[in-house]
């Protein structure tokens, strides 16, 4: 089962009858809370200990688009973990189609928003799942 | 001069080639404030009075669409003050041509978002501007 | 089972934590294949018999907000039936709380997007599932 | 003058009151038309060669947030031209602030959206623009 997952909406397609591109980050984006909890920690946990993430950088790549009537799933995994950062690697896909990756690198912030270090604790739950290097 | 004026976006078009209909609330939406300050109180003097504004009820109308490459232009005035509502019409048009009207209720309330009648002066301000019943 | 349903998501909620009023409408107008999937016509069942639909005219009355880890639940259904032209009546809830009541008239069209009168079958569906006058 | 520029709208905003991140990428996505005009082609030259874009992959990197009331300005210029792609390198800011920056790498295509070679004088267009190397 995907972390996250959609009916496209029809408002998410454009002229070309495509999704617009920018909706992809918002399907990452989204889902990134979905992640984090397989992960063994929710969003809701982070914020419950006064920490919060702000996005720092992205990057996609598309393969194939997705339409109207497709269902995107989206799945991720913590590849890296720093000191203060964090990078989730997404794919999303309709079926076995593979439409975009998406790479975020997150800052954890307290709740001023001022970056902190990631607690031992939250590093060993998010490496657990990380891939090996 | 209209009070709010944005060149369609090709992500606000859909399949069909026409901005999709839920863009329009949020053209009305993104005016109200200009509009506002238009009536002589602008959303920043609102705020800073303690004041806030929801949105109750909204009607759209439309006429014809509007498309990517067109600008649109908002327009709008109070068109009745309540106790503790106001009535805005908006009208969004690509040039001459009349795209949908937009007639949205909202309660003015205070920092709490409980309803607060209308202050006298702020009611003299909206109706200054508005139509003769 | 509602015939439409989605979590809120992060980028749907503004400033005062709340879904921004414009996506209420898009959540209404996504539901409307569902709402006459159940009236035992599917939009592409609509759109392979050469007809499709544009709406003339909406209004929308909120109840309550829906906010960032609710699911909205979309139910609908035709409520009346003109010559070119039908109403759905729809109401967007979380769980059993009232969040937003949305009323869209269509009008159906041809490919070319001439209105054109509702077939008598088609007519009968929908009314099959009308609330009585 | 920015090649693209719009004020920040309410809906743009999330609840930690600064643009959502997918809405850089709409807006650079927004301004590409403008900045290829400014390069001496616009978009609309290109739909009438038969010419048209993908996005392949775009980056984002996020220096500060943009907030309601700001304006945003999106400038850009063709970095790097393939024998079917092209990069376009945007910054977005507001004033003198830079909030983020975006390479978005397009492949050309026919009207059947099939890559395509670029043409030896839009080739030139768009390299007598770009940074030297």
């Amino acid at each position: 089962m995907p972390a996250w997952s959609a009916p496209v909406r029809y408002a998410e397609c454009d002229q070309q009858g495509v999704v617009f591109n920018a909706h992809y980050l918002a399907y990452a984006d989204e889902a990134v809370a979905y992640v984090l909890a397989e992960h063994g920690l929710s969003y809701g946990d982070l914020l419950a200990r006064g920490l919060d993430t702000s996005v720092v950088a992205t990057e996609l790549q598309w393969s194939s688009p997705a339409r109207w009537g497709d269902v995107v799933d989206v799945d991720g995994q913590v590849e890296r973990v720093g000191r203060t950062s964090f990078v989730v690697a997404f794919t999303i896909s309709v079926g076995d189609r593979l439409c975009c990756r998406v790479r975020t690198t997150y800052v954890l912030t307290d709740a001023q928003r001022t970056p902190t270090p990631v607690p031992d604790d939250v590093r060993a739950l998010w490496l657990r799942g990380a891939a090996a290097p």
